[in-house]
């Protein structure tokens, strides 16, 4: 008997097709709010699940709403000591669409990675140029993956899932996290581990994939990032916020560091006349990270697997708290 | 005792650096004849063993030599009749350097697949552009790698090193080869296996690693191209030789085919007014899947680790007959 169950309400400002809803009304017999892009939404207090991008001062007036999904991988907007308190005393929930970017940003931080040890923007620059053929001068720098050091700061899903890709190539990996759990798969330390000054100091790629947290804003500082190799490469598919944009300038421009792959900046988009896109060897990409065109539907259908496992009063996956 | 090696001549005409030739002469006690670019060479009737690029006609009129060990990964100069019965009669044994290209070669075609997945050809256009924001185009169009389809043609040890690159995004492997041995690692057809046709027309990429010899020349004619699915990615890190380059064209400029991405044309350097360089989606890299500044280091241990091998009698790696 499932009569709890059937008269629960999901309340959405997530933008479904006309075929994803039908997949998500096939999938349950909760009431379904659809309010495509809503803001500030009344009928909230009325929803026991919530799915999309809520905003957080309705979902803490709804006494009723014991269970968040947001559909992005972030969650730095509900990351608030009043929010925490409140989802705990009412044995809410918050969880997050993580498990959807991992792979996209993943392979993004590798295509990246790839991309520049095997020097394809020359090559691009060459066949949109001239159509010359800088085979020597290509080859020569060219830098083989195998074997090198790679620090991952920010060990959440998307580290893992570059830890699983990167293995074949290199088991030098050291993972980076607030608080390591012991499951990361690669040894991890913690933010205040001594130990972490070693590792970035030794890395020929340091990885970034930190969210925009209060404990993350400017993680990566002036001193942090004066302790990188000059050989070193530092890439960010985390948030613009948590590195030092003028002290990471500066490095690239003084060839203190051998080049910095960013995904994303602060502030986005980063205006044309910005010095990062003109500093020597900083390639940019707008945000892109993790993106794919079936994004949409690989998110509707994370939330309808946590929704059932929501309804049979199984644990959710993908908690933020 | 070791009377029998220590009057052994070593022939090369490879270009050794005054480290590298250190440690060679540190390795072995063979008598070294040192003829750095050296095209024919009487010696070589003297010598034992020749590594390098050895002119094939000398490598015959010498009745002495017993072991070749060519610098490249391909040996196309060597693969006729007439050589492979001479190295058959007189017991001698043709090796290259394939290992040392293995890993590069397969990290090119990884950064070939990755970048285009993830549209960073696209990012760059942006960057050196008018710095513009193509998030939302970029994010529609990028494919996930994870769970999609790849034929590998020649599992030879960069199709070996391939294969276990993408094993954590896909597990649809499938490889083709002349004669499969089944030690390949993943299911492997043979050329003439009638799977093939089918392999081909299902496949999300094809990777095509063959080497330019008298039984791959076009084996991607226009036939075989023409199975190809339009939303098809096609890859050339082999030999420029093996493909119907108008054929691709064709495909290509037709939407016929979705992009290629080459390392290797016919001829190289590709002719600056050749439709290749303009064809939609065709993204061209001057020959440079094998390179990577420590190669001519790695080449000389891959030398030096078979000589000792060879001098021990045991069987020397990487033959090719």
């Amino acid at each position: 008997m499932r009569s709890a169950v059937t008269s629960r309400t999901v309340w959405t400002n997530h933008r479904f097709t006309a075929a994803q809803a039908e997949r998500l009304r096939a999938a349950t017999s909760a009431e379904l709010v659809f309010r495509p892009g809503g803001g500030a939404a009344p009928e909230l207090r009325e929803a026991d699940v919530a799915f999309g991008q809520p905003p957080l001062a309705d979902v803490l007036a709804s006494e009723r709403v014991r269970w968040v999904q947001l559909s992005s991988a972030g969650y730095g907007s509900y990351d608030q000591p009043e929010a925490r308190r409140v989802f705990r005393e009412r044995g809410a929930v918050l969880t997050k669409s993580s498990f959807v970017y991992a792979s996209p940003c993943a392979e993004h931080v590798l295509a990246f990675m790839l991309s520049w040890a095997r020097r394809l923007p020359w090559a691009l620059r060459a066949q949109w140029g001239e159509r010359s053929w800088p085979q020597g001068e290509l080859r020569q720098h060219a830098v083989l993956l195998e074997g090198q050091r790679v620090v991952l700061v920010g060990m959440g899903s998307i580290g893992a899932r570059l830890a699983e890709l990167l293995r074949p190539f290199t088991p030098h990996l050291i993972g980076v996290r607030r608080r390591p759990r012991g499951d990361e798969g690669i040894p991890t330390l913690a933010f205040e581990d001594p130990a972490l000054t070693g590792a970035l100091g030794n890395a020929d790629h340091v990885v970034n994939l930190l969210p925009g947290t209060g404990a993350t804003q400017h993680f990566f500082d002036a001193a942090r990032l004066g302790l990188l190799l000059p050989g070193a490469i530092f890439y960010n598919v985390g948030r613009g916020s948590t590195v030092d944009q003028t002290a990471l300038a500066a490095l690239l421009t003084e060839g203190r560091l051998q080049a910095a792959l960013l995904d994303v900046t602060d502030p986005e988009p980063l205006p044309p006349e910005h010095p990062l896109w003109r500093a020597p060897n900083c390639f940019i990409t707008p945000h892109a990270a993790g993106g794919h065109y079936n994004e949409g539907d690989r998110l509707v259908d994370h939330f309808i697997a946590n929704l059932r496992r929501f309804e049979r009063s199984e644990a959710v996956l993908d908690r933020a708290f």
